[in-house]
């Protein structure tokens, strides 16, 4: 893998490294006085300085005679300094924000790099959805490799997205001077029972030297993961149980452990490390989704870190689990995660590593954040119009569109999806609805409502109309073009009216989240870049934007924590047991349609 | 890095892997009731079996489902099984065997890989002589993974080599399926002082994707080892303090520790890791030189291993400095250094870790050696005529060529080369030589002995002439064609004529070693590839030819061991203090020749 995400590439910059190690020339910036985190070592090394040039470390020791009269120089004042940290499985639509508004979210809380695998715009607009995302991180410190993803559409027959990625696109994509990998293979189906398509994918990575990055979700960690692993998938981060995460580390894929928004993992899959001696060199520590609020309120990867610690991992451990660890799983630790002598001057001061607190973070030598405050400008970058219009509805949406047949009956038994809070996984139930004039309605007093897919991507006007269960919502409707994994229009509701209401709003607006009631919007967080994310607002305006959300949310009956996220996955037609697409409704246990009326006994 | 070290791609045996895995074809071969040493995690797992098609691991677990009628089993019997070994840094040239014998001798002792640098032969034949060694690798199961030589010749302008290795040679080289690096770069005080070449070649290596392998032997681990990590040289064998290989591992460098036939570093550099509780990865365990004794008398990485857990290093950590720390460093970790799925069925059978007794070895899912021997067949390769023929001396050899002119005086201060036994420095000593017949003669009164380097690749006839002590010799003379690193003809010895009988011994035989006396041969090691290796003889036989050739030293009066290997360093124009080209005297610690008569005070 060679280099390009430093300023200056090595061979470029190492005549300058030796002149300035060697006293010569003088250093561009030092630090000076901290303590060393040495993630090589695993040690602490007091008063230690660094000299940096030309976005590089040119020496780690005493600096004293790499100081010019325009050195920069940074009396670290005892504080730690450790490498840069970097998130090694991320998906950067989850947050809401474009990679810009992103990259400031993150970098003041020590983020310098994530593997980023941007999944989500790429089922809506493809590869070219994932080139904006990759020229616009090209504007921003932030060092964004990406992972191509590899299952666009998630379950291809069963819903309809906005592109395809086959064989060819990936061996494409793996020429791409920012792709160092393949996004996580979550058709693992597919590859233990040897499908081409999905083991040709992994090919083409491994063909190009790139890193094939996993998503393994089940609970055999014998047949199923060997299989899995020998397929040449080199980390996983769906470990939900400490012996998932051993069991993949004794296998030698890095054991990827999250703590994202919605999925905390990290209370039981710690313990692979804290109640068993094993080396810890394949263990990492990883968001995979990070909502507005939570980079808002508890930070990045610096919140991982003190949850690691909660957890009762060594704080050196846990940074070696953002930083080396990582950066040894990409195969780019000759330039990335560790403070050392020609990687890049990537390096984040702590006030102390029981808080975890950054107070200051360099990026190829630049002092990019203070105190929690980018330092560094990063410019707007202007989406093309193509990514911002990606409402393509067929036909208008109306109370009738979502209008449900009784199929002549005076009552008939549908399936019912029931969603369980903060869990991804659902039901599927069963019920019984009176028929009015023909048709099926939500019935609130048994918390059932009406959901419809309607797709959105090319016209087709076809819409999957089910039932769902446990939002508890008393009136009105919600909608979203967060739904996963095809991000069709997904509109949830007491009354077809509302239903058409909310859809409309988002057709409007090019997409995002609503919540309306009685013909009047409640709330609506607008996501015009792919009905996905925001490009315009900060990570704060649009954490206080979903909590306006959410406070409509409860303002028609839910209680749920954080509702549009679980009902973002009613469409994963992936996980079981029932789901909804814009073809109808799945069966996800046995992968086909079933039918909404359930036949009369 | 992709793939060309192993039997099958793995993006062609993954779908196979697949089905082994999940037990839906049996595997070609399985092993059972091993006890793994999984360097991942670094514990001992009992019981453990693995799975093995296509050359590679499917299944490390519970191999049953997995055992077809034609599947070969190998019951371990509670053995221990660990990733075959890999040397991180190894001259096959020392063994004075060609890959072929090598590959023999040491696959036995758990060898499946090694990274070569093949030098020796550059300087004599250039990368076409390193091409026959990398084709003469392919007959065998050997991993040899090349590594460029650096630094050809080693001291420019002081010596003549049969070839010259530039910048742009470095660059195609690194285009070769079987070169993963860059050889050794000597030239540190090159990197240190910024010079264009030094740093041009480990650029053009780094523009490869490919790790240059560092020779830092100065006791200075700060501005000087800072400026030759910050330049990109990734490890470094030339540490003999437990303080060197420390700084190193702390600055993110592969310290390779080294136990070579001549250069006992273990009991020092040991140390950085038992008295530091320091993360280990960084380390690795080499041999850099192993002479055909060692490997029949001692082995080869398991010897290494063997006098690691002396010196107290835990087993399975003194494992991982073989296995996985070695495959990290060259960013290989993908295909070899662990038993895992995915990776090449590279294993070793342990009958104890205390002992580190090989019986059985596998190499990509073949047994290659049992209980010490080689199962599968090596054919032999037929070096070209031309890399056989490389005597290539100006004019006769007579006793004449050896004649050292007083210039005129009574009697002369001459500098003698003084050497230390097992030791790689010398001393610049000082004797006054009475004149005969206008001629310096040696004194083997005082151990005085004359010394002559004849250049023997391009016939120029230039001849360096001087005085060596140390040796001991009372009559007779030597010759070796292994003269480090331009391997000139060098030539020792008590009296004129015995030193032209040696000479022209060897330029008889294509080149090699020779003790002769009173005109007669006493021994002769032939060595015609090159005047390096022999590729007829095994190791065994090298072995006995080289007593027998120890011996002739001792009857002409020498007491040092194996004294020919420190008369293979009079002539390395890059270790202190006096060494003698074919150029003539040069004094290392200013790099400049010096006249062998000292001005008359």
């Amino acid at each position: 893998m060679i280099n390009h995400f430093c300023k200056t590439p090595l061979w470029e910059a190492s005549r300058t490294l030796a002149a300035v190690a060697g006293g010569r020339q003088p250093a561009e910036t030092v630090i000076t006085g901290a303590q060393l985190v040495n993630v090589c070592t695993s040690e602490i090394l007091p008063d230690t300085g660094v000299a940096i040039s030309c976005g590089r470390i040119a020496l780690v020791g005493d600096v004293t005679r790499c100081i010019g009269p325009e050195t920069t120089v940074i009396d670290a004042e005892g504080q730690y300094i450790a490498p840069g940290f970097l998130d090694g499985h991320i998906h950067v639509e989850s947050s809401m924000l474009t990679v810009g508004q992103y990259a400031r979210a993150v970098i003041p809380h020590g983020t310098v790099g994530i593997y980023m695998d941007p999944h989500e715009i790429a089922n809506v607009l493809g590869l070219e959805g994932v080139a904006c995302m990759a020229e616009e991180a090209k504007g921003t410190p932030l060092k964004t490799m990406i992972t191509t993803p590899s299952c666009v559409p998630a379950v291809p027959g069963f819903e309809d997205t906005g592109s395809f990625i086959g064989t060819e696109d990936v061996a494409a994509a793996m020429e791409w001077d920012s792709v160092v990998g393949l996004g996580e293979m979550m058709n693992f189906p597919g590859i233990l029972s040897g499908d081409g398509h999905a083991h040709g994918i992994v090919g083409e990575t491994l063909k190009a030297g790139k890193i094939p990055t996993g998503h393994y979700s089940l609970p055999e960690t014998e047949a199923g993961l060997n299989a899995y692993a020998a397929a040449g998938l080199r980390c996983c981060h769906e470990s939900t149980r400490a012996e998932d995460a051993l069991a993949k580390m004794r296998l030698g894929m890095y054991a990827q452990l999250r703590e994202g928004s919605a999925w905390h993992d990290l209370h039981e899959v710690a313990k692979a490390i804290t109640e068993h001696r094993v080396d810890t060199r394949f263990a990492c520590l990883i968001s995979d989704d990070t909502h507005p609020h939570t980079l808002v309120e508890q930070g990045h990867l610096d919140h991982i870190l003190r949850r690691a610690l909660e957890e009762g991992i060594d704080p050196v451990t846990a940074i070696q689990m953002v930083t080396i660890n990582t950066a040894q799983c990409f195969q780019m630790d000759h330039e990335l995660g560790s403070i050392a002598p020609g990687k890049c001057a990537d390096i984040v001061f702590l006030k102390d590593l029981a808080g975890m607190q950054v107070t200051r973070v360099l990026i190829d030598g630049e002092a990019v954040a203070e105190n929690g405050r980018m330092t560094a400008e990063i410019p707007a970058y202007p989406y093309p119009d193509w990514a911002r219009d990606t409402m393509h509805v067929g036909g208008a949406v109306t109370a009738e569109t979502f209008a449900v047949s009784s199929q002549g009956r005076e009552r008939a038994e549908v399936r019912v999806i029931e969603v369980i809070p903060a869990r991804v996984g659902s039901y599927e139930r069963r019920a019984v609805l009176e028929a009015r004039d023909g048709r099926l309605s939500a019935d609130t007093g048994r918390d059932i409502l009406k959901a419809a897919v309607l797709e959105r991507h090319r016209k087709t006007g076809t819409v999957g109309r089910g039932f769902v269960k446990g939002f508890g919502i008393r009136s009105g409707a919600m909608a979203s073009t967060v739904a996963h994994d095809a991000h069709n229009l997904l509109v949830v509701g007491a009354d077809d009216g509302d239903m058409a209401l909310a859809a409309n709003t988002l057709i409007g607006c090019g997409g995002g989240m609503t919540v309306v009631r009685g013909g009047r919007v409640l709330g609506v967080v607008p996501l015009p870049v792919a009905g996905l994310m925001n490009a315009d607002k900060t990570a704060e305006e649009m954490s206080a934007a979903v909590a306006a959300l959410e406070k409509a949310w409860e303002e028609i009956g839910c209680e749920m924590v954080s509702p549009f996220m679980t009902m973002a996955l009613l469409s994963l037609a992936c996980l079981p047991e029932l789901r909804l697409t814009n073809r109808g409704l799945v069966d996800c246990r046995t992968f086909s349609f079933v039918p909404l009326l359930c036949e009369p006994q």
